[in-house]
Protein backbone atom coordinates (compact mmCIF):
# COMPACT_ATOMS: atom_id res chain seq x y z
CA UNK A 1 0.00 0.00 0.00
CA UNK A 2 0.93 3.59 -0.60
CA UNK A 3 0.00 5.92 2.09
CA UNK A 4 0.66 10.10 1.27
CA UNK A 5 -0.21 13.26 2.82
CA UNK A 6 -1.59 15.96 0.06
CA UNK A 7 -2.88 19.31 0.64
CA UNK A 8 -7.22 19.87 -0.04
CA UNK A 9 -8.65 22.78 0.33
CA UNK A 10 -5.51 24.30 2.21
CA UNK A 11 -5.75 21.44 4.90
CA UNK A 12 -3.75 18.07 5.11
CA UNK A 13 -5.30 14.93 4.57
CA UNK A 14 -4.60 11.20 4.27
CA UNK A 15 -4.80 9.50 1.26
CA UNK A 16 -4.01 5.74 -0.37
CA UNK A 17 -2.28 6.11 -3.64
CA UNK A 18 -3.68 3.78 -6.46
CA UNK A 19 -2.88 4.08 -10.27
CA UNK A 20 -5.06 7.03 -11.31
CA UNK A 21 -6.45 8.37 -8.07
CA UNK A 22 -5.70 9.36 -4.42
CA UNK A 23 -8.48 8.21 -2.10
CA UNK A 24 -8.67 10.28 0.90
CA UNK A 25 -8.66 9.05 4.41
CA UNK A 26 -10.67 10.24 7.58
CA UNK A 27 -7.43 9.92 9.56
CA UNK A 28 -4.10 8.97 9.66
CA UNK A 29 -3.27 5.00 9.04
CA UNK A 30 -0.72 5.05 11.73
CA UNK A 31 -2.92 5.41 14.45
CA UNK A 32 -6.24 3.52 13.29
CA UNK A 33 -8.25 2.15 9.97
CA UNK A 34 -9.68 5.26 8.58
CA UNK A 35 -12.32 5.46 6.77
CA UNK A 36 -12.53 6.70 2.54
CA UNK A 37 -13.81 10.21 2.89
CA UNK A 38 -13.63 10.84 -0.79
CA UNK A 39 -11.56 10.64 -4.17
CA UNK A 40 -8.87 13.01 -6.10
CA UNK A 41 -7.59 12.59 -9.44
CA UNK A 42 -3.45 11.51 -8.46
CA UNK A 43 -2.73 13.98 -11.50
CA UNK A 44 -4.12 17.36 -9.37
CA UNK A 45 -2.75 16.08 -5.97
CA UNK A 46 -0.72 18.32 -3.92
CA UNK A 47 1.79 16.01 -2.04
CA UNK A 48 2.63 17.09 1.58
CA UNK A 49 5.76 15.34 3.67
CA UNK A 50 4.08 12.09 4.12
CA UNK A 51 4.37 12.46 7.82
CA UNK A 52 5.35 15.35 10.27
CA UNK A 53 7.45 13.28 13.05
CA UNK A 54 7.34 13.60 16.39
CA UNK A 55 11.47 12.84 16.22
CA UNK A 56 13.34 13.58 13.21
CA UNK A 57 16.22 10.84 13.05
CA UNK A 58 19.05 10.84 10.61
CA UNK A 59 22.31 8.71 10.22
CA UNK A 60 25.26 10.40 9.17
CA UNK A 61 27.82 8.46 7.41
CA UNK A 62 26.28 5.49 6.45
CA UNK A 63 27.49 3.88 2.83
CA UNK A 64 31.11 2.95 2.39
CA UNK A 65 31.90 5.00 -0.61
CA UNK A 66 30.56 8.24 1.31
CA UNK A 67 33.23 7.12 3.67
CA UNK A 68 36.42 6.81 1.96
CA UNK A 69 35.13 9.66 -0.09
CA UNK A 70 35.07 11.97 2.77
CA UNK A 71 37.94 10.39 4.38
CA UNK A 72 36.17 9.81 7.67
CA UNK A 73 36.89 6.84 9.77
CA UNK A 74 33.76 3.96 9.26
CA UNK A 75 31.70 4.24 12.38
CA UNK A 76 32.06 1.48 14.91
CA UNK A 77 28.24 1.46 16.28
CA UNK A 78 25.21 3.09 15.34
CA UNK A 79 25.12 7.08 16.32
CA UNK A 80 22.00 9.36 15.02
CA UNK A 81 21.33 13.02 14.65
CA UNK A 82 18.64 14.95 14.24
CA UNK A 83 17.00 17.46 11.78
CA UNK A 84 13.78 19.54 12.08
CA UNK A 85 10.30 19.49 10.72
CA UNK A 86 10.78 23.16 9.78
CA UNK A 87 12.40 21.81 6.75
CA UNK A 88 10.50 19.43 5.56
CA UNK A 89 8.31 20.03 2.27
CA UNK A 90 6.75 18.02 -0.15
CA UNK A 91 7.39 15.91 -3.57
CA UNK A 92 7.26 18.41 -6.25
CA UNK A 93 7.99 21.80 -3.93
CA UNK A 94 10.59 23.94 -4.43
CA UNK A 95 13.77 23.59 -2.91
CA UNK A 96 14.88 27.56 -2.23
CA UNK A 97 18.79 28.44 -2.13
CA UNK A 98 19.13 31.21 0.08
CA UNK A 99 20.73 34.24 -1.63
CA UNK A 100 23.48 34.02 1.09
CA UNK A 101 24.53 30.25 0.23
CA UNK A 102 27.81 30.62 -1.74
CA UNK A 103 29.40 26.95 -2.92
CA UNK A 104 28.87 23.85 -2.73
CA UNK A 105 24.86 23.36 -2.44
CA UNK A 106 24.20 19.32 -2.68
CA UNK A 107 21.77 17.26 -3.17
CA UNK A 108 21.82 13.73 -0.57
CA UNK A 109 19.52 11.06 -1.63
CA UNK A 110 18.32 8.76 1.55
CA UNK A 111 15.83 5.92 1.96
CA UNK A 112 13.51 6.88 5.22
CA UNK A 113 11.80 4.77 7.40
CA UNK A 114 8.60 5.39 8.90
CA UNK A 115 8.25 4.03 12.41
CA UNK A 116 4.34 2.26 13.14
CA UNK A 117 4.44 1.09 16.57
CA UNK A 118 6.62 2.29 20.41
CA UNK A 119 9.92 0.41 20.64
CA UNK A 120 11.74 0.48 23.52
CA UNK A 121 14.48 -2.59 23.87
CA UNK A 122 13.63 -3.94 20.62
CA UNK A 123 15.31 -7.29 19.19
CA UNK A 124 16.39 -7.17 15.62
CA UNK A 125 13.39 -9.01 14.52
CA UNK A 126 11.23 -6.06 16.74
CA UNK A 127 12.54 -3.45 14.96
CA UNK A 128 11.69 -5.09 11.88
CA UNK A 129 7.95 -5.51 12.54
CA UNK A 130 7.66 -1.86 13.85
CA UNK A 131 8.66 -0.68 10.31
CA UNK A 132 5.21 0.99 9.10
CA UNK A 133 6.73 1.50 5.62
CA UNK A 134 9.20 3.50 3.85
CA UNK A 135 9.55 6.44 2.14
CA UNK A 136 12.36 8.60 -0.18
CA UNK A 137 14.01 11.78 1.36
CA UNK A 138 16.87 13.99 -0.25
CA UNK A 139 19.15 16.08 2.83
CA UNK A 140 19.86 18.87 0.57
CA UNK A 141 23.40 20.72 2.40
CA UNK A 142 25.22 24.06 2.25
CA UNK A 143 28.65 22.72 2.70
CA UNK A 144 30.16 26.54 3.25
CA UNK A 145 27.23 27.02 6.35
CA UNK A 146 28.02 22.93 7.45
CA UNK A 147 32.08 23.56 7.73
CA UNK A 148 31.14 27.05 9.46
CA UNK A 149 28.58 26.51 12.14
CA UNK A 150 28.75 24.96 15.19
CA UNK A 151 25.70 22.97 14.48
CA UNK A 152 23.44 21.42 10.98
CA UNK A 153 21.29 24.31 12.23
CA UNK A 154 20.83 26.55 8.92
CA UNK A 155 23.15 24.34 6.24
CA UNK A 156 20.96 21.07 6.90
CA UNK A 157 17.43 22.74 8.55
CA UNK A 158 16.89 26.02 6.68
CA UNK A 159 13.35 25.98 5.23
CA UNK A 160 12.62 23.75 2.10
CA UNK A 161 16.11 21.86 2.82
CA UNK A 162 14.06 18.30 3.66
CA UNK A 163 12.38 17.01 0.68
CA UNK A 164 10.37 13.64 1.80
CA UNK A 165 8.04 12.37 -0.29
CA UNK A 166 6.10 11.14 -2.59
CA UNK A 167 4.49 8.32 -0.32
CA UNK A 168 5.06 5.45 2.08
CA UNK A 169 5.40 2.26 0.82
CA UNK A 170 4.32 -0.28 3.43
CA UNK A 171 5.19 -3.26 0.52
CA UNK A 172 8.61 -3.24 -0.41
CA UNK A 173 12.13 -4.97 0.44
CA UNK A 174 13.46 -1.54 0.98
CA UNK A 175 17.04 -2.62 1.72
CA UNK A 176 16.91 -4.77 -1.61
CA UNK A 177 16.29 -1.99 -3.93
CA UNK A 178 18.31 0.84 -5.93
CA UNK A 179 18.48 4.54 -5.60
CA UNK A 180 18.95 6.57 -8.28
CA UNK A 181 19.64 10.26 -8.47
CA UNK A 182 18.96 12.73 -11.46
CA UNK A 183 19.58 15.91 -12.13
CA UNK A 184 17.48 17.54 -15.08
CA UNK A 185 17.10 13.64 -16.60
CA UNK A 186 20.67 13.34 -16.25
CA UNK A 187 21.94 10.38 -13.94
CA UNK A 188 24.09 11.82 -11.29
CA UNK A 189 24.50 8.42 -9.00
CA UNK A 190 23.22 4.90 -8.53
CA UNK A 191 24.00 2.57 -5.81
CA UNK A 192 22.38 -0.20 -3.98
CA UNK A 193 19.98 0.99 -1.50
CA UNK A 194 21.20 -1.15 1.16
CA UNK A 195 24.76 -1.20 0.82
CA UNK A 196 24.62 0.31 4.63
CA UNK A 197 27.19 -0.11 7.53
CA UNK A 198 24.42 -0.76 9.29
CA UNK A 199 20.94 -0.81 8.58
CA UNK A 200 17.81 1.13 9.66
CA UNK A 201 17.50 -2.40 12.08
CA UNK A 202 20.57 -2.56 13.36
CA UNK A 203 19.88 1.58 14.81
CA UNK A 204 16.94 0.80 15.78
CA UNK A 205 18.21 -1.92 18.44
CA UNK A 206 20.84 0.39 19.82
CA UNK A 207 18.59 3.77 19.43
CA UNK A 208 16.14 1.75 21.63
CA UNK A 209 18.45 0.97 24.24
CA UNK A 210 18.12 4.42 25.10
CA UNK A 211 14.98 6.07 23.45
CA UNK A 212 11.46 5.30 22.78
CA UNK A 213 10.67 5.68 18.96
CA UNK A 214 6.85 6.73 18.62
CA UNK A 215 4.90 6.15 15.36
CA UNK A 216 5.41 8.63 13.29
CA UNK A 217 9.20 8.93 13.74
CA UNK A 218 11.47 8.78 10.85
CA UNK A 219 14.43 7.63 10.25
CA UNK A 220 16.75 8.60 7.39
CA UNK A 221 19.24 6.27 6.45
CA UNK A 222 22.34 8.69 5.34
CA UNK A 223 23.10 8.36 1.52
CA UNK A 224 26.18 7.28 -0.50
CA UNK A 225 26.68 10.09 -3.04
CA UNK A 226 26.30 13.72 -3.10
CA UNK A 227 25.53 16.25 -6.25
CA UNK A 228 25.57 19.77 -6.75
CA UNK A 229 21.90 21.81 -7.32
CA UNK A 230 21.79 24.95 -9.01
CA UNK A 231 18.61 27.07 -9.30
CA UNK A 232 16.45 26.33 -12.35
CA UNK A 233 17.39 22.70 -11.95
CA UNK A 234 15.31 19.48 -10.99
CA UNK A 235 16.27 16.86 -8.78
CA UNK A 236 14.74 13.29 -8.20
CA UNK A 237 15.59 10.36 -6.30
CA UNK A 238 14.13 7.50 -6.78
CA UNK A 239 14.31 4.17 -4.81
CA UNK A 240 12.96 1.68 -6.87
CA UNK A 241 9.93 -0.54 -5.68
CA UNK A 242 8.83 2.40 -3.49
CA UNK A 243 8.79 5.96 -6.23
CA UNK A 244 10.25 9.35 -7.47
CA UNK A 245 10.61 12.03 -5.53
CA UNK A 246 10.94 14.97 -7.61
CA UNK A 247 11.62 18.75 -6.45
CA UNK A 248 12.72 22.13 -8.87
CA UNK A 249 15.39 24.05 -7.27
CA UNK A 250 14.79 28.11 -7.51
CA UNK A 251 16.77 30.78 -5.47
CA UNK A 252 15.33 32.40 -3.17
CA UNK A 253 12.97 35.46 -3.84
CA UNK A 254 12.66 33.86 -7.52
CA UNK A 255 9.35 31.50 -6.36
CA UNK A 256 5.68 32.59 -6.57
CA UNK B 1 -1.63 33.17 32.98
CA UNK B 2 -0.61 29.97 34.01
CA UNK B 3 -1.27 27.05 31.04
CA UNK B 4 -0.23 23.64 31.56
CA UNK B 5 -0.74 20.10 30.11
CA UNK B 6 -2.54 17.39 32.85
CA UNK B 7 -2.67 13.82 32.40
CA UNK B 8 -6.68 13.29 32.65
CA UNK B 9 -7.52 9.88 32.54
CA UNK B 10 -4.76 9.06 30.41
CA UNK B 11 -5.08 11.10 28.02
CA UNK B 12 -3.49 15.08 27.68
CA UNK B 13 -5.80 17.81 28.38
CA UNK B 14 -4.60 21.84 28.75
CA UNK B 15 -5.29 23.24 31.68
CA UNK B 16 -5.21 27.26 33.33
CA UNK B 17 -3.30 27.17 36.01
CA UNK B 18 -4.85 28.71 39.86
CA UNK B 19 -4.15 28.41 43.31
CA UNK B 20 -5.84 25.44 44.19
CA UNK B 21 -7.31 24.18 41.16
CA UNK B 22 -6.65 23.57 37.69
CA UNK B 23 -9.20 24.60 34.91
CA UNK B 24 -9.30 21.94 31.87
CA UNK B 25 -9.56 23.69 28.47
CA UNK B 26 -11.16 21.94 25.26
CA UNK B 27 -7.85 22.72 23.62
CA UNK B 28 -4.63 24.16 22.93
CA UNK B 29 -4.27 28.01 23.96
CA UNK B 30 -1.43 28.74 21.37
CA UNK B 31 -4.03 27.50 18.79
CA UNK B 32 -7.42 29.33 19.69
CA UNK B 33 -9.58 30.06 23.07
CA UNK B 34 -10.47 27.45 24.31
CA UNK B 35 -13.53 26.72 26.04
CA UNK B 36 -14.00 25.42 30.08
CA UNK B 37 -14.85 21.88 30.37
CA UNK B 38 -13.90 21.03 33.90
CA UNK B 39 -11.48 21.26 36.78
CA UNK B 40 -9.24 19.60 39.19
CA UNK B 41 -7.70 20.27 42.67
CA UNK B 42 -3.83 21.31 41.98
CA UNK B 43 -2.69 18.73 44.74
CA UNK B 44 -4.20 15.88 42.66
CA UNK B 45 -2.91 17.12 39.22
CA UNK B 46 -0.54 14.61 37.18
CA UNK B 47 1.84 17.34 34.95
CA UNK B 48 2.71 16.73 31.28
CA UNK B 49 5.18 18.69 29.35
CA UNK B 50 3.55 22.22 28.72
CA UNK B 51 3.55 21.57 24.93
CA UNK B 52 5.11 19.06 22.76
CA UNK B 53 7.30 21.08 20.19
CA UNK B 54 6.90 20.90 16.49
CA UNK B 55 11.22 22.11 16.65
CA UNK B 56 12.70 21.65 19.93
CA UNK B 57 15.69 24.23 19.64
CA UNK B 58 18.18 24.98 22.15
CA UNK B 59 20.95 26.76 22.68
CA UNK B 60 24.28 25.48 24.05
CA UNK B 61 27.14 28.19 25.28
CA UNK B 62 25.17 31.11 26.50
CA UNK B 63 25.94 32.33 29.99
CA UNK B 64 29.34 33.98 30.39
CA UNK B 65 30.18 31.80 34.15
CA UNK B 66 29.33 28.55 31.93
CA UNK B 67 31.59 29.71 29.14
CA UNK B 68 34.58 30.69 31.32
CA UNK B 69 34.37 27.57 33.23
CA UNK B 70 34.26 25.48 30.21
CA UNK B 71 37.04 27.27 28.84
CA UNK B 72 35.29 27.80 25.47
CA UNK B 73 35.36 31.03 23.02
CA UNK B 74 32.41 33.36 23.38
CA UNK B 75 29.86 32.48 20.51
CA UNK B 76 30.34 35.36 17.82
CA UNK B 77 26.58 34.91 16.75
CA UNK B 78 23.51 33.00 17.86
CA UNK B 79 23.37 29.35 16.87
CA UNK B 80 20.68 26.88 17.59
CA UNK B 81 20.79 23.26 18.46
CA UNK B 82 18.01 20.43 18.77
CA UNK B 83 16.81 18.28 21.48
CA UNK B 84 14.40 15.59 21.00
CA UNK B 85 10.48 14.90 21.94
CA UNK B 86 10.95 11.86 23.34
CA UNK B 87 13.18 12.92 26.26
CA UNK B 88 10.27 15.17 27.18
CA UNK B 89 9.04 14.36 31.06
CA UNK B 90 6.92 16.64 32.90
CA UNK B 91 7.17 18.14 36.74
CA UNK B 92 6.96 15.68 39.27
CA UNK B 93 7.65 12.72 36.88
CA UNK B 94 11.14 10.68 37.25
CA UNK B 95 14.79 11.43 35.95
CA UNK B 96 15.52 7.54 34.87
CA UNK B 97 19.20 7.45 34.64
CA UNK B 98 20.40 4.27 32.70
CA UNK B 99 22.83 1.70 34.49
CA UNK B 100 25.25 1.78 31.73
CA UNK B 101 25.79 5.73 32.73
CA UNK B 102 29.01 6.41 34.52
CA UNK B 103 30.74 9.78 36.06
CA UNK B 104 29.07 12.64 35.42
CA UNK B 105 25.37 13.17 35.28
CA UNK B 106 24.50 16.69 35.67
CA UNK B 107 21.38 19.13 35.87
CA UNK B 108 21.21 22.19 34.03
CA UNK B 109 18.45 24.42 34.43
CA UNK B 110 17.15 26.51 31.67
CA UNK B 111 14.75 29.38 30.92
CA UNK B 112 12.67 28.02 27.83
CA UNK B 113 10.48 30.29 25.78
CA UNK B 114 7.38 28.99 24.03
CA UNK B 115 6.66 30.34 20.84
CA UNK B 116 3.27 31.36 19.68
CA UNK B 117 3.22 32.62 16.05
CA UNK B 118 4.25 31.82 13.05
CA UNK B 119 7.82 33.66 12.38
CA UNK B 120 10.25 34.64 9.86
CA UNK B 121 12.96 37.45 8.64
CA UNK B 122 11.23 38.85 12.25
CA UNK B 123 12.72 42.00 13.70
CA UNK B 124 13.48 42.03 17.60
CA UNK B 125 10.36 43.26 18.24
CA UNK B 126 8.36 40.89 16.30
CA UNK B 127 10.07 37.84 18.05
CA UNK B 128 9.19 39.20 21.21
CA UNK B 129 5.56 39.70 20.42
CA UNK B 130 6.30 36.06 19.35
CA UNK B 131 6.63 34.49 22.59
CA UNK B 132 3.36 33.14 24.02
CA UNK B 133 4.81 32.46 27.68
CA UNK B 134 7.82 30.90 29.56
CA UNK B 135 8.63 27.87 31.14
CA UNK B 136 11.23 25.84 32.57
CA UNK B 137 13.80 23.07 31.27
CA UNK B 138 16.52 21.09 32.79
CA UNK B 139 18.78 19.75 30.54
CA UNK B 140 19.89 16.58 31.95
CA UNK B 141 23.23 15.67 30.06
CA UNK B 142 25.46 12.23 30.81
CA UNK B 143 29.20 13.63 30.11
CA UNK B 144 31.02 10.29 29.65
CA UNK B 145 28.62 9.75 26.45
CA UNK B 146 28.66 13.68 25.30
CA UNK B 147 32.21 13.26 24.93
CA UNK B 148 31.93 10.09 23.54
CA UNK B 149 29.55 10.21 20.95
CA UNK B 150 29.40 11.95 17.78
CA UNK B 151 26.22 13.40 18.56
CA UNK B 152 24.21 14.43 21.97
CA UNK B 153 21.68 11.82 20.90
CA UNK B 154 22.03 9.58 24.29
CA UNK B 155 23.89 12.25 26.24
CA UNK B 156 21.20 14.59 26.17
CA UNK B 157 18.08 12.70 24.91
CA UNK B 158 18.00 9.61 26.30
CA UNK B 159 13.93 9.25 27.77
CA UNK B 160 13.25 11.22 30.98
CA UNK B 161 16.85 13.38 30.31
CA UNK B 162 14.26 16.43 29.45
CA UNK B 163 12.13 17.73 32.05
CA UNK B 164 9.88 20.78 31.35
CA UNK B 165 7.01 22.69 33.56
CA UNK B 166 5.39 22.76 35.16
CA UNK B 167 3.22 25.29 33.24
CA UNK B 168 4.15 28.08 30.48
CA UNK B 169 3.80 31.49 32.40
CA UNK B 170 2.20 34.14 30.40
CA UNK B 171 2.65 37.03 32.11
CA UNK B 172 6.33 37.75 33.67
CA UNK B 173 9.25 39.61 32.35
CA UNK B 174 11.36 36.02 32.25
CA UNK B 175 14.87 38.13 31.85
CA UNK B 176 14.46 39.94 34.70
CA UNK B 177 14.08 36.96 36.90
CA UNK B 178 16.79 34.97 39.13
CA UNK B 179 17.08 30.83 38.81
CA UNK B 180 17.81 28.60 41.22
CA UNK B 181 18.70 25.01 41.28
CA UNK B 182 18.36 22.91 44.20
CA UNK B 183 18.97 18.97 45.73
CA UNK B 184 17.39 18.18 48.05
CA UNK B 185 16.24 21.34 49.55
CA UNK B 186 19.98 22.77 49.31
CA UNK B 187 21.19 25.58 46.76
CA UNK B 188 23.57 24.84 44.24
CA UNK B 189 23.17 27.61 41.89
CA UNK B 190 21.77 30.88 41.75
CA UNK B 191 21.97 33.30 38.91
CA UNK B 192 20.23 35.99 37.15
CA UNK B 193 17.95 34.44 34.52
CA UNK B 194 19.05 37.33 32.01
CA UNK B 195 22.45 37.30 32.26
CA UNK B 196 23.14 36.16 28.46
CA UNK B 197 25.46 36.32 25.74
CA UNK B 198 22.74 36.74 23.32
CA UNK B 199 18.84 37.08 24.71
CA UNK B 200 15.98 34.66 23.31
CA UNK B 201 14.95 37.26 20.60
CA UNK B 202 18.53 38.15 19.26
CA UNK B 203 17.82 34.30 18.60
CA UNK B 204 14.79 34.20 17.01
CA UNK B 205 16.20 37.55 14.21
CA UNK B 206 18.78 35.19 13.67
CA UNK B 207 17.20 31.72 13.30
CA UNK B 208 14.30 33.20 11.58
CA UNK B 209 16.41 34.68 8.30
CA UNK B 210 16.54 30.80 7.66
CA UNK B 211 14.09 28.90 9.28
CA UNK B 212 10.31 29.15 10.05
CA UNK B 213 9.16 28.68 13.62
CA UNK B 214 5.72 27.82 14.29
CA UNK B 215 3.60 27.85 17.16
CA UNK B 216 4.40 25.18 20.11
CA UNK B 217 8.32 25.36 18.99
CA UNK B 218 10.18 25.72 21.97
CA UNK B 219 13.78 27.45 22.32
CA UNK B 220 15.55 26.58 25.50
CA UNK B 221 18.43 29.14 26.50
CA UNK B 222 21.65 27.13 28.01
CA UNK B 223 22.47 26.90 31.34
CA UNK B 224 25.01 28.78 33.59
CA UNK B 225 25.17 26.20 36.09
CA UNK B 226 25.31 22.72 36.41
CA UNK B 227 25.28 20.01 39.00
CA UNK B 228 25.68 16.76 40.04
CA UNK B 229 22.60 14.23 40.47
CA UNK B 230 22.38 10.73 41.76
CA UNK B 231 19.75 8.48 42.54
CA UNK B 232 17.59 9.27 45.20
CA UNK B 233 18.01 13.27 44.71
CA UNK B 234 14.94 15.60 43.96
CA UNK B 235 16.07 18.15 41.88
CA UNK B 236 14.38 21.63 42.07
CA UNK B 237 14.90 24.37 38.92
CA UNK B 238 13.07 27.75 40.53
CA UNK B 239 12.78 30.45 38.26
CA UNK B 240 11.45 33.27 40.04
CA UNK B 241 7.74 34.54 38.31
CA UNK B 242 7.64 31.32 36.43
CA UNK B 243 7.41 28.35 38.87
CA UNK B 244 9.24 25.16 40.31
CA UNK B 245 10.16 22.80 38.29
CA UNK B 246 10.64 19.51 41.05
CA UNK B 247 11.80 16.31 39.64
CA UNK B 248 12.94 12.84 41.62
CA UNK B 249 15.97 11.08 40.17
CA UNK B 250 15.67 7.16 39.96
CA UNK B 251 18.55 4.51 39.08
CA UNK B 252 16.85 2.51 35.85
CA UNK B 253 14.94 -0.89 37.32
CA UNK B 254 14.40 0.50 40.58
CA UNK B 255 11.07 3.01 38.99
CA UNK B 256 7.84 2.27 39.78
Amino acid sequence: MRYARLSVGGRPVWGRVGETDVELLSGSPLEDEPDLIGTVPRATAVWLPPVVPGVFYAVGMNYPRHIAHAKVATPERPEVGYRANNALTGHRSPIIKPREVEGRFEAEPELVAVIGRTLRHATYDEARKAVFGWTIGNDVSARTWQHQDRTFWRSKNSDTFKPMGPWIETDVDALAQTTTMRVNGETRASFPTGDMVFDPFDYLVEMTKHVTVHPGDVLWMGAESTCQLEPGDTVDVEISGIGVLSNPVLLEGNQQ
